[in-house]
């Protein structure tokens, strides 16, 4: 196996690859600088944030409009995963060979806790909030949750990369790139504001890794990693073998039967 | 008529159409979860939360945002209904056959009570705010908004996906279902915003169920099934026979007439 | 010249013209529907709602989603002006004849009228807030910030049925209408925000028109028509004649001159 | 050198130059219009509007919507800069010759200053803010804040841009630059949320320098010059060197290697 490793290390080096990883690091930069900073922002004009709803919609659209825009502009260089849980469903699916999804992570995972950093640095030491589970809920619930949550997130980005649903020649052009980048943006805006209370609506292992590393608290990240990931999974099983399986691609016909509607 | 249906039950159960009910229960899902989950998530973090209108932003905002997600993820799969009017829209339509939109509406049903269930649960017993009508209001007044926002939501959803606003073919590609959704969704919002106060604005029976099986409580349900059932069919009638009717796709001078907007 | 509009009478009342008013009326009632409705919505949660910043995000984004999807819904049928503002414009510049126009106008006004009543009415009676100038602030000044908010707005709407930004054939489709009316809906929702607090930012002659027949309170009318009309007439004139004049159409190469924008 | 300049006087007052610094000051002038104008209205409903989560909110939103029409409506004739960050990136990259940016600069200044004037003036004398540091923040960080927002900004510029994100012909069509123009007016959003208690969230050097002019307060406008132009400058760097180097254009196989995202 080592010698195999060594056969590819090339591949894993080559420009193109190591491109891809920056620009996940790129992309998982800006979407913990924004989830991070409005967080920040949020609080230092409310000081009791944590009970006002404006709060809420605060860092809810800032993680959707920056996620929207992150996934938008690293798409042709890495795909635009910016999250440890896409990278692995990609990885399950068969799309991107497990040596680059780790070096993936590794991007992403630097991406976020130097966003975080940053924040806690130059804002004179405030404190980046980690992803928290509310009283009352249980360490189990809180892990069904997110990955409820990250399941939509990675049904998403399948559905919008989907060959079913694009043009005829099933890649994506500026306009897929885009209009599937808003969509991930916007389910992951959603979310936020649906778990924000409950579970602090994280969908993504890097965005609660963070914050963590930054704050030294590490409590429940089993939970923000456990969670992501089998929603992730869940998404790609049901998405690639259920309601899209590939064997519906190759009968249109059949796929569609009586479901009609485009309007006459 | 039970020959008849016999002779039918190997196309409602094929596996396009399993796909589609599948699709259906987890778009539903996913916006009865936003819905229900930001409404709980406002009330955590602002006790007082049906004084506040930052609590509409967060309830509006994450129903527009998933509702355009839920019907683009789910357009090529079923059409990407998520609610019992829409669905009852194309029946009357002719443009889904009667028995499937029955079985949509099973779906629907189903994946929006279990949104509501997890929702309960999960957030260790969180009430699910149901759908409630403003107090001085009447059953018959509500039942009017509903339909009227309901007309506009299935309106929207009829011109989205009209032949005569689609490329030459007539087929949606994917930008125009994106863009088609977005539509769907930001009208839905826009309508949440209108009438939440007045209403509780559902525009979707699912929307209304889903909380009364979790709550026990089917106050005003007549109000939430009659309503938009009304505007959806209304919405059907103005659009095929009145602004788009099939006549004028065949004759397009005849139907720009003198109104030409693009500019020279 | 009555013989004259003898003879165009038939294409006034033709079947496509009659189609383009009814498509105006349902556009301009839904964006006043959403506009008036989330202004209730917000006061009724909020008795202070005139004090409260995240009242303004309310009705903006309402207005913004609703006129997004107002303009889209009506484009094939009337060009989807849904503000004699904007219907102004296009008489101004040749592309609306002005009988037309006029009916056009009675379409938004019944339109704008009849939802502001259906909300004060079917709310059991809640005020629907007319467009109001600050304390301290001149009629005159009101009317500038008027004009100049609707020549955004119009100057958008020409911007993106503009032939040098379409495709080849001229001609818009599905997708060009819908990211149009959004720059449409969206930069209504950005001068909402600026002016609400000054002139409550109206834009349109028809939502100021409506509350003023429902409230019976017609102050300053004549600010929220002169405004808006001159800003459109100079949208026109700064965008057919200054910037994006018929003969730059002619020769691209000079167009461009120096300017080049597309990374290399 | 003199002759130089001579010789191309013409083209820098060419017909096309001309209108593309007018599309660039009524861009701008939109854009910090928009800016200046929700942030007097969020204030005048809250006076205490420094603390008030929903401020922030209000003046985000208007800032992205204001910036995805300010940059849409000008693509055409000037590439829709609306920021002399902007513009100095494409200046370095050589995408515009050095004295037609200068004019751009001219005409951004102007429109950002003409558009806080309009707003002190008609507002009856209400305050623009000016953008402001944090307490105990040092101009140092504040610089480093700047330049990393609007890193985020200019790249996204870029990337929206690519002829390897756009189809075949490498040029943008209408579709193309409405979503290019969205993802930068909303990642301008998401960085306003993310600083604006920390920087004022300018990314923007006209954006800090009209309000300064009419308030007559030129406190740290180094710092909002010196960050994001070297924001500016490190994202062209960083885009067109080494993300996507023009080398990688030739090759679009070596340059994908071994990711592959396409759902299969």
């Amino acid at each position: 196996m080592a010698s195999g490793m060594m056969e590819f290390l090339p591949l894993w080096f080559s420009p193109s690859a190591l491109r891809a990883y920056l620009a996940e690091f790129i992309s998982t930069f800006l979407f913990m600088f924004a989830t991070a900073g409005s967080a920040v922002s949020a609080r230092m004009v409310t000081p009791d944030a944590t009970s006002d709803a404006s709060s809420l919609v605060t860092t809810a659209v800032a993680q959707a409009f920056a996620l929207f825009v992150a996934v938008f502009i690293a798409a042709d260089a890495s795909g635009g995963h910016a999250n440890p849980a896409v990278t692995f469903a990609f990885a399950i699916g068969g799309h991107i060979a497990v040596p680059t999804a780790v070096l993936y992570w590794v991007a992403q995972l630097l991406g976020a806790t130097l966003a975080c950093l940053v924040v806690h640095t130059l804002s004179a030491g405030q404190a980046v909030p980690t992803t928290r589970i509310a009283a009352d809920m249980t360490g189990f619930g809180a892990s069904v949750l997110e990955a409820m949550t990250t399941f939509m997130v990675v049904y998403t980005v399948h559905a919008s990369c989907d060959p079913r649903v694009l043009r005829a020649g099933g890649r994506r052009g500026a306009t897929e790139t885009a209009t599937g980048s808003l969509a991930v943006g916007l389910v992951t805006g959603a979310c936020a504001l649906a778990t924000a209370s409950l579970t602090g609506a994280s969908m993504n292992p890097a965005r609660s890794f963070g914050p963590a590393v930054v704050g030294e608290d590490f409590t429940n990240q089993a939970v923000y990693w456990a969670g992501p990931m089998a929603g992730a999974a869940l998404a790609v099983l049901v998405h690639q073998h259920v309601v899209y399986p590939a064997s519906s691609l190759a009968d249109p016909e059949a796929r569609r039967g009586s479901v009609e509607t485009v309007v006459a």
